[in-house]
């Protein structure tokens, strides 16, 4: 029976409701050094306290190194940021794409030999054009959505529960690809500049990716600024180079340096298959367009329209070096090679290998590792809206130390290594797995601007907003059919893997969600039965002690079911012939008054025939919950245990898996 | 206070003492099913049971069909064997190694070129002699200890415990290295004869070692009939080998068949030293004389009689196939291979490459794999007694499904298939680590002899047994000087890792020694201190119940609560800001009377502060042990597990730290 109310008797300062301070075990230990801090009676704050042990010392003190010093949940901080820097932060993905698509475009139409070099002009073209169409949508977008408008978020408001988990799986594979793509394409900037660094590529791209988890798992939180360098960098040091090269055709600019890679002999008809193929390949230079209306939150008031001016100048930078450096390349006719990028190649061409030629490669690698780490803080985010919504395991919504987002951070960075050691950080392999996501999931958002529209006019015909119908209606379209080029063009070069895996994707997740429901429904309990079930506890307890010897260890635990139980049963499972008579002789001895069963084990086994003693007592003796007292001897240090057979541990083990057994380790601390 | 006496009230047909029939509670289930049978009242003899998860049963049969159905204790069969079996079984590790050892002479004379070459004639002479000094000294052991001499038993009765561990640690490195060149020896038998082979015989090497562990696992019992064959086969073909060879050499026998190898260029001067290091690899001859010293309680009656004649006819048949074999490469010059051996390019020489030629192979093939097998019983027969005496993990005690002493045979298994893989296989590279731990057993042993000898003399000068203190001092000077000799000349090929290890080894026994014993001393409890202890217990308990929220899971382990203390305190850390308000929210609504301990955790730690807070408690509520009462939910799959954060496992292993707490577990299980 419960004997005490919430009561606050303070002693040391401190209070624990319920406390006797008559009681005669009550020991004057301050509680002093506890990292506590009483605000209320009963309720306390948390404080930080290194551990005790010398390796969780040593554990800790590396984390504190490494990333930085523990943050408070209310230290949480949100920045608004401008225009300027809003571009800078959230262009880096969508602008870094220039640095490899025009090469990819040309790595495909090169199978087919120089007659095909020609057709990089109009498939340059497409893709600028795509990118108004999806620029423009976007900029719906934002004005449906101004508080954000991640396309999980409006694919699932829109289209439902199954669509915004399509949309998921689409983002999260595009997330990893980021990555993996943004960091191998920045690896080969530097390889290019510095040929022979290109052995150790997989090396510096799985550093980087190190690098990177450690910044985040930190919280770069002061982002916004460092961001800005480097992508103004890059936009000012290719428009420049793109000037000269204008210049150059125009016939005013340097003399160039030609740079001549060999092409490799055709290998493929020129067909329209491979004509599309190229422009599915050209078609990443799209990526990360989403990112500014994921991130209207962040920007000034008024934020909307500010982020409508962002996302209309980023696509025209965007446009614009995307369309220089492939209209140069066409006309300097630069070959892509395994050992130097196009971009490199342009930059040679016009400045040589002069100093403003390393700052175009460093500002494109600088970038591109900006691109990755945007995916470093979406991938997590997105990781975290699923497991609020229990589509993912709950691990993912746990914030650090420095209140990032570690599971999924962690989860990337692993992904991400695999990734790049298994693709030798090759951007051309990992090309064609990439566009996959990007699109559907473009098209999904658009599907659902479209939907959006439709019901904002509540069903009256002329109530429609048909112009913005219109203009999401056509990113659908024109995404949609993208994204069917992209999975047939591309299918037995790679996509397939992201074909099967999108579904298998949503199967995780919806097992997981099943999974979560059916464990909240089984847990549920309502006040009153909660109330009624803990009124009819009887004060009444059968224990079983499963015994080895009668040592100090086991004699702990039997005092201890002795304290809380009635009915004490003592089991010994005797694995070599002699050790159950040995014990009833040292029972009868000690002339202890607690039963004692025990099972001869012939086949020498422990754990079975204990399990099949304690089931045996626990149906005879009927009680709705036995306990079963385990005594464990802790040892003083962690060499020492592997010379003991943990069979406490192995029994819990076993034990754990039949109803209504209540398991109690009671340690036995040794000395040195 | 315990309630009941042992009693038997019989239901189902069996019975538990201090059952109640009357309870409320009982629950009529029939025991039938469990794998138990009543042989007294509290006492049961367990049955095998196949355990009842799948995965569970999956594994019980793959070992049932690796190792075979579980023997009983009491199946332990002990054969006992006459003379020409005892010579077929406890020979082959012996007579195996004439397989190799002329060759490891050869390979080292051959660095100071052909004028070397005639010394393999006084070194195999100098070899021979050491062998029946080595033989005779055995015969003395032999009757000195009628019921097995193990060397770790005679050197730990006569010299002390700490040469009874270099004795130990020396004979375990001894059985590692004869499985590792048993193995490689038998495997460039079989490449030999295939040479197509030679590329696998790294992977053929660890599928034999893998074999003989499974082998050894199912407790090869029966083995006396299976040795006969293959160790009288290699004794029949070696010997019809030389005396073909002895024939050709009188000029009667057939025409050789000129087998040449290119000698390698001289790369050493011919030194004192190199003849000796040249000695030092030959006198792995040895290896394995001493197996009939130890296996003399297998013998036939009259024992020691049948060991001792048993013994010295292995001498001589040993001595015999090693001189043939040492004489005949002398006399045919044949050059040491990579990818032949001696005894192939020997039978090639004389009997080409004809069928009896592929018997030779085969038979020395087999018996090197029967020697390594031996050591497969040696090694963890050793690893038991020295666990018996505290010096090893206890793990080594345990037998198997088959009576067999599973640890020490798998350890043996992975030592040895990683020293094969590291070692490539090859006999030269491991022999310099071999010879060590052979000669440093062989003086312990003798040394030990002479000691005997001595003691028994009783301090009376004319008691003493002078031949036997001759024979067996003779026999420990010798091998003494072979030990220096051996270590000197090898050292800086292989040898000094022997040199290291072995005092490591002994470090380490020592170390898991003062473990057991401290661990020992702190247990021991006498009979009148247990009774006493047992009486004082007052029956009253306090818990702490950690609670996450009001769930069936945390109502289990509350009800829990109630039914064994009588001071129940709840505690909740808040790792989000709103939790603990919104729990004691729903506290209040269910009206529970329970106190609610809340602790802010503002860095989102979850363990550190429920650590502190029910030390806190603890220490407040001053008791001598409290409960910790943990909810646990057992998910209905392993794989679900993973979608849980296993808080309450993680808890209990920060919690068991801390001394004085009793930590409950009680499992909610949740359905499908």
């Amino acid at each position: 029976m419960e004997t005490s109310e919430p009561s606050s008797s303070t002693r040391n300062g401190t209070s624990i409701p319920g406390t006797h301070p008559g009681d005669r075990y009550i020991r004057h230990v301050a509680s002093s050094d506890l990292p506590l801090r009483e605000i209320a009676p009963g309720r306390f704050v948390a404080e930080l306290a290194e551990p005790a042990s010398a390796f969780g010392k040593a554990w800790y003190r590396l984390r504190r190194a490494l990333i930085g010093r523990p943050l408070r949940t209310a230290e949480a901080a949100h920045e608004r940021i401008g225009k300027a820097k809003a571009l800078a932060v959230f262009s880096s993905d969508a602008l870094s794409s220039t640095a490899y698509a025009t090469e990819e475009i040309l790595r495909i139409l090169i199978l087919a030999g120089s007659v095909a070099y020609a057709f990089v002009l109009p498939i340059g073209l497409a893709i600028v054009l795509l990118l108004a169409i999806v620029v423009f949508s976007y900029r719906q977008t934002i004005r449906a959505y101004p508080h954000g408008g991640g396309t999980y978020i409006v694919t699932k408001d829109n289209l439902g529960t199954l669509p915004g988990l399509l949309a998921a799986a689409a983002l999260l594979s595009d997330y990893v690809l980021t990555v993996a793509v943004s960091i191998s394409a920045g690896v080969a900037a530097i390889t290019s500049a510095f040929p022979s660094l290109y052995p150790w590529r997989v090396e510096l791209a799985v550093a980087a990716i190190v690098l990177l988890t450690i910044a985040n798992l930190r919280g770069v939180r002061e982002s916004a600024t460092i961001f800005m360098l480097p992508t103004y960098a890059f936009i000012a040091s290719i428009g420049v180079l793109i000037l000269l090269g204008l210049a150059s055709l125009a016939g005013i600019g340097p003399t160039p340096h030609p740079v001549r890679y060999e092409a490799p002999p055709p290998s493929s008809p020129l067909t329209l298959f491979l004509v599309l193929r190229a422009f599915a390949s050209g078609s990443t230079a799209l990526t990360g367009v989403e990112a500014i209306s994921n991130g209207v939150p962040a920007f000034k008031e008024p934020q909307a329209e500010n982020a409508r001016t962002t996302l209309l100048a980023m696509g025209l930078i965007l446009g614009s070096l995307f369309s220089g450096i492939t209209l140069l390349s066409y006309h300097f006719h630069l070959i892509p090679s395994e050992r130097e990028t196009i971009v490199s190649q342009l930059a040679r061409t016009l400045v040589d290998t002069s100093p403003f030629y390393y700052v175009v490669q460093a500002a494109t690698a600088f970038i591109l590792f900006l691109a990755a780490n945007t995916a470093f803080a979406d991938f997590p985010r997105l990781g975290y809206f699923l497991a609020r919504d229990r589509f993912l395991p709950r691990q993912f919504r746990f914030q650090g130390d420095r209140l990032a987002f570690s599971t999924g951070i962690l989860t990337l960075g692993i992904l991400n290594s695999l990734l790049v050691i298994v693709g030798h950080a090759s951007v051309s392999a990992l090309i064609p797995l990439y566009a996959v996501g990007v699109f559907t999931a473009f098209t999904l958002s658009q599907t659902s601007m479209v939907v959006h529209w439709w019901r904002s006019g509540q069903g009256r015909w002329r109530r429609l907003p048909w112009h913005s119908l219109l203009i999401n209606g056509i990113g659908a379209i024109a995404t949609g059919i993208v994204t069917i080029v992209v999975v047939v063009t591309k299918f037995t070069h790679g996509a397939w893997m992201v074909v099967l895996l999108i579904p298998a994707l949503i199967g995780m997740m919806v097992a997981i969600h099943r999974h979560y429901v059916s464990v909240a429904d089984q847990l549920r309990v309502a006040p009153e039965e909660a109330r009624r079930r803990l009124r009819l506890v009887p004060r009444r307890s059968i224990a079983v002690v499963p015994v080895a010897s009668l040592n100090r260890a086991s004699l702990t635990a039997l005092a201890y079911a002795r304290s809380i139980a009635d009915d004490i049963t003592a089991v010994h499972v005797a694995t070599e012939p002699e050790s159950g008579e040995a014990l009833q002789q040292r029972w009868r001895e000690a002339g202890l008054t607690i039963p004692l069963v025990i099972v001869d084990s012939p086949y020498r086994e422990l754990l079975g025939p204990l399990v099949a003693v304690i089931e045996k007592i626990h149906r005879e003796k009927g009680a709705p919950l036995i306990t079963v007292v385990i005594p464990e001897f802790v040892t003083a240090h962690w060499w020492e245990r592997l010379l003991h057979t943990q069979t406490a541990w192995r029994l819990r083990r076993a034990l754990v898996q039949i109803p209504d057994l209540a398991i109690t380790m009671v340690p036995y601390h040794l000395e040195e």
